[in-house]
């Protein structure tokens, strides 16, 4: 039995950055960018009206009231042809390239025009509603450096820049294998000694919810011969394989002799953590696989805490560790204190600080209390008992 | 020009729960329910096992040491059919039912065995090791309410209590217009008078954030009758028609005209916010109609104040608006005042407080100064300029 901490490092140290390739940008939502990118233009790339109105000289205008004579109109999109002189304006509309000879626009509302006349009153200023060429981005400036996560703005800055194909990271595939003869369907009945399969569909879902292609094996019977055929496959064909249940002490946990036939690294068998102390962790080539244990806390716990950032870091992505933060108890708990305990809880923020509810029984089945739970305190090893009042790491879940 | 507040208010008024639908157990993470769940089996089903052991009468235990035949083997899965007797033990793996006459497990590793033969030191508590029938929730009662957001732990839940397909709230389709005359395709180089369509990547984006289904237009000439075909297309397909550009008062802005051909019930087409002034909000028949601006930072901002919570309610989500809190800020900010001024910036927390630092110029073009920042501070309508060390509401961004 490892400490946590150890086993989380011996997860990251072997979870490497997947290689890059080029996608089209309206796949690369929610992926990490592998190349620096420059801007191959100016930003605006031309003089650039930010109003509805009139485009003059400036210097045309003054304390009073000034005339102009309007000498056409120029909408989005045109190339302005026309040089505006001394005593000219002309009508521009909002994105339209300020013509040569003008250097501001008045707005549309705040003059009086009558047939090709215009009437403006007061000074109008230098650059007044005028995006000047590259005010925003500069030809070569760096615009995103590798390593940035794409939001949809970042996607849109792209789009701007002309960037139609970009560098990403690779997402890691995922396979999921469910072991235990004791699953049924999820619309087969309950007969005596069953139970339904839940972890495969948790852990699709906790796999999506990362954004990566992900693939079920569905149910693979308690027989090594069979476990290690799936096993073997999985390894092949994915980044990443988890795989729950099968990795305790009992006659038909298989996974580990599994792991030992192929010749896998295992890196450890058990870690300090409840739920989830049975969690295998191996490699084999560059690919990374999970042993879960098989109940469904113990499933979506050990996910989080060691799947969750190896899938983060393959990406590329910088917020491979959720943030803790102190959170102050409502309630008593109570711990073994042979691990560091994982305990499900309602975490709500009054007045700017964050405090922690009892959901319900921790038993490493009892995924009903984790549908009650919004976060998770941790009981460090050690600590048996902690009181309303005391304060806890904590941290939101699924986040 | 409504005021920021009357015009959410409207919005969220017009914006419907959709119908619900029964859909696959794997389709509906991040959905919300549209029916009660109550259980049809007890959970766990029977008693359990929750460690490899022994199953044995606990009251066959006692101070010093006891001695028990085994009688056999159990494993996950198996029916067991034997009845535990007076010193008698029988072998049983995690999850698997623990047989009549048996009322605890003790664990393989606490125990001696040789051959046939079992040797337990000290007493084993009524219970130890077993998770009862029921245990978790009882046939018939309550799981989850209709409203309930399925997260990969109620989509495990859900699987145990056997439901393979569930009621949802349908979520919206969306259907993208981009108008300008200006704009040219991303692969496209940029001639003059001529911009990089950006803002259909952008709200694709926005809209897939948000789980719900998207079908871009394209972009779509300036011209009324064009607009017009597109956008009764878009009210026939979609439940939310989004366009940006041709809100404003320029010659060739023919959203407006457009609605009032259409005969869509308009109900706002200038709110008091910046960037976004120009936003038109209408609805036609049970559909919602969108006008964003054509500025890339106001259809970001516009869609995230409007579209995004109109969304989230369509779908049954009740986190419909993100929660605003107290932001310190790190640099003077100013605004004319005239209206609720949304300011891009990062947003850091230090020492359980959050901290806001300038990302740059704040014109509604300015998309760069977005993917610069985290967040947004909101400088309230009447206020020209606040001071490093002042507080206001802020929130984080794309969340």
């Amino acid at each position: 039995m490892i400490k946590l901490c150890k086993a989380l490092d011996a997860v990251l140290d072997n979870a490497s950055l997947l290689e890059s390739e080029t996608i089209p940008l309206d796949e690369a939502l929610n992926r990490v960018l592998a190349e620096n990118i420059n801007s191959k233009d100016n930003l605006p790339p031309f003089n650039k009206s930010s109003m509805d109105g009139y485009a003059l000289k400036s210097t045309d205008t003054g304390e009073g009231q000034s005339k102009f004579k309007i000498v056409g109109s120029i909408k989005a999109g045109d190339v302005p042809r026309t040089e505006i002189k001394k005593g000219e304006a002309i009508k521009i509309m909002t994105g339209a390239a300020v013509p040569k000879g003008a250097d501001a626009v008045i707005q549309i509302e705040k003059v009086k025009t009558c047939k090709d006349e215009l009437e403006v009153c007061g000074k109008v200023c230098e650059g007044k509603n005028v995006l000047m060429e590259g005010e925003e981005i500069k030809k070569g400036d760096s615009v995103f450096e590798r390593g940035t996560f794409l939001r949809p703005s970042e996607i849109g800055m792209l789009a701007s820049l002309g960037y139609g194909r970009v560098q990403c990271y690779r997402k890691p595939k995922i396979i999921i294998i469910t072991t235990g003869d004791e699953l049924v369907g999820v619309d087969d009945k309950i007969t005596e000694g069953k139970v339904r399969n839940c972890n495969e569909y948790a852990l699709v879902a906790l796999s999506k919810n990362l954004n990566v292609s992900v693939k079920s094996y569905g149910i693979v019977e308690d027989q090594k011969e069979k476990i290690l055929g799936a096993v073997k496959n999985a390894l092949e064909e994915g980044d990443i394989v988890i795989t729950s249940g099968g990795v305790s002490v009992g006659d038909y946990d298989f996974i580990e002799d599994v792991l030992h036939e192929i010749g896998a690294d295992i890196k450890f068998t058990s870690v300090e953590v409840k739920p989830g102390k049975p969690v295998t962790f191996a490699t084999f080539k560059n690919k990374l696989f999970f042993g879960l244990p098989g109940n469904p806390l113990s499933v979506i716990n050990t996910f989080e805490i060691f799947a969750a950032p190896a899938v983060k870091k393959m990406m590329g992505r910088k917020d491979v560790i959720n943030d803790e933060f102190p959170v102050i108890l409502e309630d008593d708990f109570k711990s073994k204190g042979d691990r560091d305990n994982y305990i499900y809880v309602n975490i709500e923020k009054k007045d700017g600080k964050y405090y922690a509810r009892n959901t319900g029984m921790q038993s490493s089945n009892a995924l009903f209390t984790l549908t009650r739970s919004n976060g998770v305190i941790i009981i460090k090893k050690g600590i048996k008992s902690v009181r309303a009042g005391d304060i806890l790491n904590g941290k939101f879940i699924f986040k």
